[in-house]
């Protein structure tokens, strides 16, 4: 007798995940699902894009953490909806996790969740949490090489931030390679050089995020 | 009937992580498994250490990563004896990887391993790769927050590195807090703020190395 747990698992929770987006489509709600390396900024690029996306429409965000509740505090303290779930230790949210986060959020009053997953270029890549769009951010002082090393995670995602353009000038981070490289990888990926300090490029993905909403009928 | 998959592949890790340190022992070879994010500075910091290290012992160095052999052709050109391990998508290295890499080397020729592990905060933390000294590096662009989200990783660490201080002057980053999360979480680590870029700080971590190095008989 082989037992195949892995696949097991993973059935489990692509079934789940298949419920999640379900539940969203009913609701048209767009869950972008965010990933990125420890540090990368993914919480300053939500604070980034929060103002802009909550002028026309109702958004939430869930935080994923191994432990601390920090994200979500720095979030309600600006205002914001936000549920903190920490994963006690696994390298990334997996559905039911998310599931638990959504069923904490009034689906029917929302349009857009910001869900944050756990700082890691590894696991988050190939586990399907039910989002609607995934947005992977890269930063400047992590280095060009980052879509050659951890391919996975960019051939996935929908939009590529490269975050801390501001750092660019104290770097020898070459912009032009890491475009080629992500392109090369996943062609149709929509690639945004931001920075969260200047707010270069902030007002473009947000509208990005937007156009990608389907509104209510 | 319950079989607890973990539990079992965790003790068959485990004690392919004991032969490594016995035959480490037994050769009188010093090796760091060397941790951090993504784009922390594992290379650079490992290109920094090896000139000062390689003075006076005989060194080498095992590259783990996801995919490409981008850092060992990195340290190859540099004239130093480098051997890639691809995980092929895990997220960090397993004992057995290492053994597999540590096979393809000559221990009795050597003093000192050096082991980058997959960039990754979460995974590392709880695979014992039989290495005989844990170095943990987080970056000033990361920001002062990691220690509090990651604990795990922080608290097995024999040394801590802050790189990238050269950029400290363009962040926010505040030094004295990481230090104290550091020390609360890990009382007897050792910290090194470090520049790969000004080399601030490489001598006094190479020579705490060497330190911790066993000469033979």
């Amino acid at each position: 007798m082989k037992i195949n747990v892995k696949k097991n698992l993973l059935e489990e929770n692509d079934a789940i995940a298949g419920r999640i987006r379900e539940a969203l489509s009913l609701q048209k709600v767009t869950a972008v699902n965010i990933m990125g390396s420890p540090g990368a900024g993914k919480t300053s690029l939500i604070e980034g894009i929060l103002p802009r996306i909550t002028e026309g429409l109702r958004a939430a965000v869930i935080e994923g953490d191994i432990a601390s509740s920090m994200d979500t505090d720095r979030l309600r303290k600006l205002g914001y909806d936000a549920v903190q779930i920490n994963t006690d230790g696994a390298c990334r949210l997996d559905a039911n996790m998310v599931w638990h986060g959504i069923s904490a959020l009034d689906l029917a009053g929302l349009d857009v969740i910001l869900i944050e997953n756990v700082g890691n270029l590894v696991c988050p890549a190939s586990c399907d949490i039910g989002e609607t769009v995934r947005l992977v951010i890269t930063s400047v002082p992590e280095g060009d090489d980052k879509p050659v090393k951890y391919p996975l995670i960019f051939q996935g995602a929908d939009i590529v931030v490269i975050n801390k353009m501001d750092l660019k000038p104290h770097t020898s981070f070459d912009e032009g390679m890491v475009v080629r490289s992500i392109t090369d990888i996943n062609p149709s990926s929509k690639i945004f050089p931001v920075s969260c300090v200047t707010k270069r490029g902030i007002e473009e993905l947000s509208s990005h995020i937007l156009s990608r909403h389907l509104p209510r009928p």
